[in-house]
């Protein structure tokens, strides 16, 4: 079998796991989590033996010394299915199948440490999940620190000094924006009319929103779980879950926008090549990008709101006479609070680099599991003026450690940064800035396909940042972005 | 590997399969078709690999080798591994890819087709279906006609011609029980109260009476499709779906107490064993028994609405001043019906007779496809004494073929008879008589779970029965039944 059809039967597989994962999250009756998670297991052992196998490396080989170098994504295929190989081939079969154990376990744990807020219930397993981390990291090398081999794996070819050098910057200018705006924010007393949003209004609505920003439901879907996300299950099959709170309709609205945000990133991928890196997002921090464009850029913007306030007063009739002006400065509040998902634009990378700062200790044994809760505390506090009042609003409120993601946080704040770069990018043409004036999407969405889906993976997430703004990742734009809404 | 781990794989692969495939029929976006075809082809066939490896036979060997016969459980999981083994190995994996291909075109067709009642755009996609069946007869090997290698899939150990001679016995009694029903019911003029039957009423409704036949929600679900089924996921997930008709609730209630049946006697196999034979059901004839029992001697029972009738009033008040004794002629009515999934009991078996006669037929040669429509006709004029108004309401209306299921009709009216004769067990005890006549079915599905689930597929469905009532399988109580019910 030929190089591409083998990629091609691995993503298969790989996307039956993400369909068990979704039926996981939305549907699994509860006494079948632990049949469900010896199912991953297997596939996940599965598709990695597949991978590293004798037969997938000699295809690779072979399409690799007959490439003549003149089809630029055909090589570009090839030098990121060799990356992704010679990281692969790092890693046994039985290191693979570990890891989703562990991460099963470790799963269950946290849900549990969380619900009681006991740091204890989830320590054994945070350690094991930082032992596979870094053996992982040894296994695959590093040129500064084993922070970097993880990371390596959601942002190719970034460095975790690199990160810190961006995040210092940003955390500094950020800082006195971020106490201006909660300060402007309080002064203002935003709130949003009481009442029942109801259920199904909110779905009515959301549906609505998604479909005009251009998600197509013949190709995916919206269900419920506690947590949103947005996970591709097959070249035609983008899954969006979001939650809904019924006394507020813009936490599902904003929700939807977010993950609708990666789902047309996906829905934008060539689907031909789906599997390939031609196919496939290139970075979580071009994709994280996406769904902050939509959720802020235009979501929390007057234009948009111009246009579907009106549509929303006929869905939620609370709203019929609470002005627009006090709807916007409700959706832009600003404040420090303790729940990175809640978090506003203004201070929402203040969690992050908290986060990212307690990995990076952990990784390079400056801290051990135990000081965890002690040093989130304490940092939390020199950003945020106040403690977390329980470890549940603290150190234990995120999912992402508990599934192996250890290295994933700083995406988020690429994602912010990489979000206002691009619309200020988009909208320099006059066209696309008087169209999303108008709130009509077509022309925005049209330039992302272009300038990000289109690519694939095929590019590096800082070049193709550059080949689609004219310059590399910097946080001009997303500075220059808060100050003008919040200030 | 030993060969009960290597069971235990390959079962755990073919409960991803059903992930897939209940997903495909819930929820799957329609764009994304093709590709889950794929991946359930990629996953039969992987499966079947497994399950005919040279390590795979060299464990049952060495298990037999080593068997001391002392565990009639022992033995009869690797007597049935060793048929199952056997079957398998005659097919071979690329034979398995390849139906797996034409069922999914066949079915894609098939929808088609009854859409737009035209028989041709289904018809070459049958020839496809019976060649293979044919083919793999072929491979199985038969005593006497292909169709008992077929049915041996499905109900081991039962040749057709049993089930013809059963069948003709049967049809000949039936006729005159069937018509005087018919006229019976027709004098009585049976109705429902009009009016909406609300969703969420219906949902609620059905799920309490779930809740009291014993079904476990913490084990299984109920969700919404266009064909009501029951699928097994893995030991603790047994998934059950309905559709809804909003002016008959009694529609999606029997739907529900029908796979509910199913779905108890999936909950009670031993879920230990789950994949070995000791922990599987052991035939369709035995799991249609228990879906029957459930909803037709038990829902359609006096002794069942004496209890339910007043419960049901609070969920439709329609039903208020409607009097118990004419929804019990509503429930009971017998009619002449084109369409077997709304056939009542009187006339069910009618259907299914016909169905088999046609499979036999086609596989026998002795008609050929283009034959299907213009015999489908005539044989059902000859039972029901008019013609159905187009093939969408005759020989298209069915799934089974388009799905591979040549074979499997006949354990329909097995099934019907398995479970009039199995109640009829039960209830001599006096005690579980006294219970079910208050509906309360504790002790009924105890014996249930006694006499049928807690075997698993250690005895042939004959025995079975045999060891539960005291007889093999006969028409006796079934025919006793509908004439007591119905004339």
């Amino acid at each position: 079998m030929n190089l591409f059809d083998q990629v091609r039967r691995i993503t298969l597989i790989e996307q039956i796991s993400s369909v068990l994962s979704w039926d996981q999250e939305t549907y699994l009756p509860s006494k079948s989590a632990e049949y469900r998670a010896n199912q991953l297991s297997y596939l996940a052992a599965h598709a990695h033996e597949l991978s590293t196998s004798e037969s997938y490396l000699s295809a690779l080989a072979k399409a690799e010394a007959e490439n003549l170098g003149t089809d630029p994504t055909h090589s570009a295929n090839l030098r990121e299915l060799r990356r992704k190989s010679d990281r692969a081939g790092k890693i046994s079969t039985e290191l693979v199948a570990r890891e989703s154990s562990i991460e099963s376990a470790a799963h269950h744990a946290w849900i549990e440490a969380r619900r009681q807020s006991d740091f204890s219930i989830f320590a054994p397993h945070l350690q094991s999940l930082v032992d596979i981390a870094l053996q992982k990291a040894d296994l695959w090398g590093f040129p500064d620190e084993p922070y970097s081999a993880l990371l390596e794996g959601y942002e190719r070819n970034t460095s975790s000094q690199e990160i810190a050098k961006l995040f210092d910057t940003l955390q500094d200018r950020l800082a006195p924006i971020s106490a201006a705006a909660v300060e402007k924010s309080k002064s203002l007393n935003p709130s949003l009319p009481e009442g029942i949003y109801p259920l199904r209004a909110q779905q009515d609505f959301n549906a609505a929103v998604a479909a005009e920003m251009g998600f197509d439901f013949h190709s995916g879907r919206i269900d419920t779980t506690t947590h949103p996300f947005c996970t591709t299950l097959g070249p035609q099959d983008i899954r969006i879950t979001t939650r809904y709170d019924l006394n507020d309709f813009t936490s599902s609205l904003f929700g939807i926008m977010h993950e609708v945000g990666h789902g047309l990133y996906e829905q934008g991928l060539p689907s031909d090549d789906f599997g390939l890196p031609s196919g496939s997002a290139v970075s979580l921090g071009i994709h994280e990008s996406q769904s902050r464009l939509w959720e802020n850029q235009i979501g929390r913007s007057a234009a948009f709101w111009n246009k579907f306030y009106p549509i929303a007063k006929g869905y939620f009739p609370q709203l019929k006479d609470f002005p627009l002006e006090k709807f916007l400065h409700y959706i832009n509040r600003a404040e420090l609070s303790e729940i990175r998902v809640e978090a506003d634009e203004a201070t929402y990378d203040l969690h992050i680099i908290l986060r990212f700062q307690i990995e990076r200790m952990l990784l390079k044994k400056e801290i051990s599991i135990k000081d965890v809760p002690a040093t989130w505390n304490a940092l939390f506090e020199k950003s945020f003026g106040f403690q977390p009042k329980d470890d549940a609003h603290g150190c234990l409120q995120d999912i992402h450690w508990s599934m192996g993601g250890i290295g994933y946080f700083p995406t988020y704040t690429l994602g912010n940064i990489n979000a206002a770069q691009l619309f200020q990018a988009a909208v320099s043409d006059p066209k696309i800035k008087s169209a999303t004036e108008e709130a009509d999407y077509t022309p925005l969405l049209a330039w992302l396909r272009k300038n990000i889906h289109h690519h694939g993976a095929t590019h590096d997430p800082a070049d193709l940042m550059l080949l689609a703004t004219g310059h590399a990742p910097d946080t001009h734009d997303y500075l220059k972005h808060l100050t003008t809404r919040y200030l």
